[in-house]
């Protein structure tokens, strides 16, 4: 990667749920938070890439997303691309401005997520949902990520290498993160007796170990290394993007889709998974925390419960996991997560992370995946982050 | 522009209506023939853009719409990313795999649009597409694209630059090259006074001048210079890309975004509007052409009625405009449409466009405009194409 792109600024909208306020409301906050915090304004912004889900089924808003909330914030006339890949929407709309730099085409791009999921009809919200696979495959089947994920946690349940009692732990882990993030949307503590005792949703997955329906927003400046003026806050570098979509499975086993993506940006930096230092994880479950360690690298394949049970991805830990609180406990409003990952690393390698702060973190990865197409992620994307300058 | 990105195949499902056709069936038709036309095979496909507007709304796939069409030709496990850009979502694509192969990311990218407008209730069609605009401030206004133009007409009709003749003219000669087009929606020709007699949409507009509603596919696969093997054909050459979205129009007048992206396409080619052979222009209404040969600097403000009633723009002119019948012969499936105009513009200048062929072009543009805000389109892409190898 010749060239570097350095995060310049990112800002959240708290992730929530928010009757009474739009879209427009919600980008309004995160995408000013990110212009301030790259010390910029919005005619500073020489391109935008947009990721929401959901807004044509849910708000009516089939077109042009982008450009209708992007001009209450001052940015028009310059190039807008709407994205859409699922759950890793915001990571597409990151890596594209990645491309976007390189390319040449601009220095400082935006990329903005939001989605508002909380509408008076909820059985929309399902709907929409729904359609994150081929709609002539699943449509009415009534199968969707819960069961998936549900399936696949069964098998490792029935080989002994995660426990029931991992799969609460997690989730305790996670929600004991999300109480120290204020952009999270619940920010409670829980106990592994809360977690197994709340309802089943798809055994073994329970009420406490799922993300639930969400509104947020998330932004993220990228500018080419040496076009913003140098901040007083150590710079972040964009050290490997590395995507993928969805494909079948080999039945005799082999490679996920995460595991691809992870082998690229591994490839891409020059670094190997011991020398990340934190990650953020796409836990739409609590659970798949666990799988992701494992196809990211950070433990051996099967390992995944062991690595968690040694206390590895605690706040404390070696490779701390989620300091947000992941997609369960901080929220999971569809286009706008991959960048909130993307925006707590962010913090997180600049040393603000407040109360959740991970110990002097260099490397950080973020791991975003969107749908599904015969049993693999429709949208995979890997990020690695670095930060520039020694901690003192 | 400092790498060479080449046109390397083009391939289109007829526009029309095609009740018993899905998606799927139209992308099949417009992928495999644009793969063959390059001389590559689904696995040779390294990254996709994919361009759909309306499928959430009328289909119900509201997420990862290219790939669940895309897996059905084989093409899977590459990074799939869906644009939307409204009207202007196939030329997004298009510069966004451009984009893609400059930054190093890919060698052979596919930029695919897909579209199928017919649906069981009209309402919903027309609700999706008045959503081209800011609901916030249009829904329930019952302003469409059409009325927009009609007003920017008006002004023209009263200042006598243009007139209700020429309005009818113009739609005449887009029926007559899309009745050579075996590509286009409606293959008729009509007579001004069939056009002027048509039923009258937006005065001055009458049906007979206006896009219709239409399904189809078009898709280019681009390709880093030299990566794909030679082919007999003439090499097309990306000579510029240029992109912009909408802003509020300075009330005392100024460049529109038409304007302004072909003065940057014409800057990055080193080149001015006198060099371009051929030309497809954003037509939805027939009379927009006159408008934009004005936009994009093929003749002076204020002379595009005079420009047209020369003959220039005729398929025997000195610079032929809309060979293809145009968006109003040929169909506006929206989100396929401006990679038809590129697929056309291929055939042009490889001397392949049969019945409609144009003489000896060297240069093309192409221009395509989606969706609206305040007056102004939402998104605006121009590109350049270049014929690498002298007519003999």
């Amino acid at each position: 990667m010749a060239e570097d792109v350095m995060v310049a600024g990112v800002g959240m909208h708290p992730f929530g749920r928010y009757l009474d306020s739009s879209l427009k409301d919600l980008v309004r906050v995160a995408g000013l938070r990110a212009l301030l915090d790259a010390g910029i304004g919005p005619k500073d912004v020489q391109m935008v890439y947009s990721s929401n889900a959901m807004a044509g089924m849910l708000q009516g808003q089939e077109m042009v997303r982008g450009q209708t909330v992007l001009r209450e914030i001052g940015i028009e006339g310059v190039p807008v691309v709407n994205v859409e890949n699922a759950c890793a929407g915001g990571s597409t709309a990151f890596a594209q401005a990645v491309m976007a730099i390189r390319s040449g085409a601009a220095d400082v791009v935006l990329a903005i997520g939001f989605e508002k999921m909380f509408v008076a009809d909820r059985s929309r919200t399902l709907d929409a949902l729904e359609s994150a696979a081929d709609l002539d495959v699943v449509a009415g089947l009534g199968i969707q990520f819960t069961a998936v994920y549900g399936l696949r946690l069964r098998l490792r349940l029935a080989d002994g290498s995660i426990t029931r009692r991992d799969l609460a732990e997690v989730s305790v882990k996670s929600h004991a993160n999300g109480a120290r993030n204020p952009y999270a949307q619940h920010q409670v503590t829980v106990t592994a007796e809360q977690v197994l005792e709340s309802r089943c949703i798809a055994d073994p997955l329970t009420l406490l170990m799922c993300s639930s329906i969400c509104d947020g927003a998330a932004a993220v400046v990228l500018a080419r290394g040496g076009v913003l003026p140098r901040s007083e806050r150590p710079a972040v570098r964009v050290l490997a993007s590395a995507s993928g979509s969805g494909f079948t499975l080999d039945p005799a086993g082999g490679p996920s889709g995460a595991d691809l993506c992870a082998r690229r940006a591994y490839e891409q930096a020059g670094i190997g998974p011991g020398d990340v230092d934190v990650a953020e994880v796409h836990d739409a479950m609590a659970p798949a925390e666990l799988l992701y360690a494992e196809a990211l690298g950070f433990c051996p394949p099967g390992e995944g419960g062991r690595f968690f049970r040694s206390g590895a991805t605690a706040l404390d830990g070696s490779l701390p996991i989620n300091p947000s609180g992941g997609l369960a406990s901080r929220g999971h409003p569809v286009g706008a997560t991959g960048l909130a990952q993307l925006a707590e690393l962010t913090w997180q390698l600049r040393g603000e992370a407040g109360d959740r702060q991970v110990r002097r973190p260099r490397i950080a990865l973020a791991q975003n995946s969107g749908g599904w197409l015969e049993g693999e992620s429709a949208a995979v994307n890997v990020h690695l982050l670095e930060r520039m300058r020694p901690w003192t």
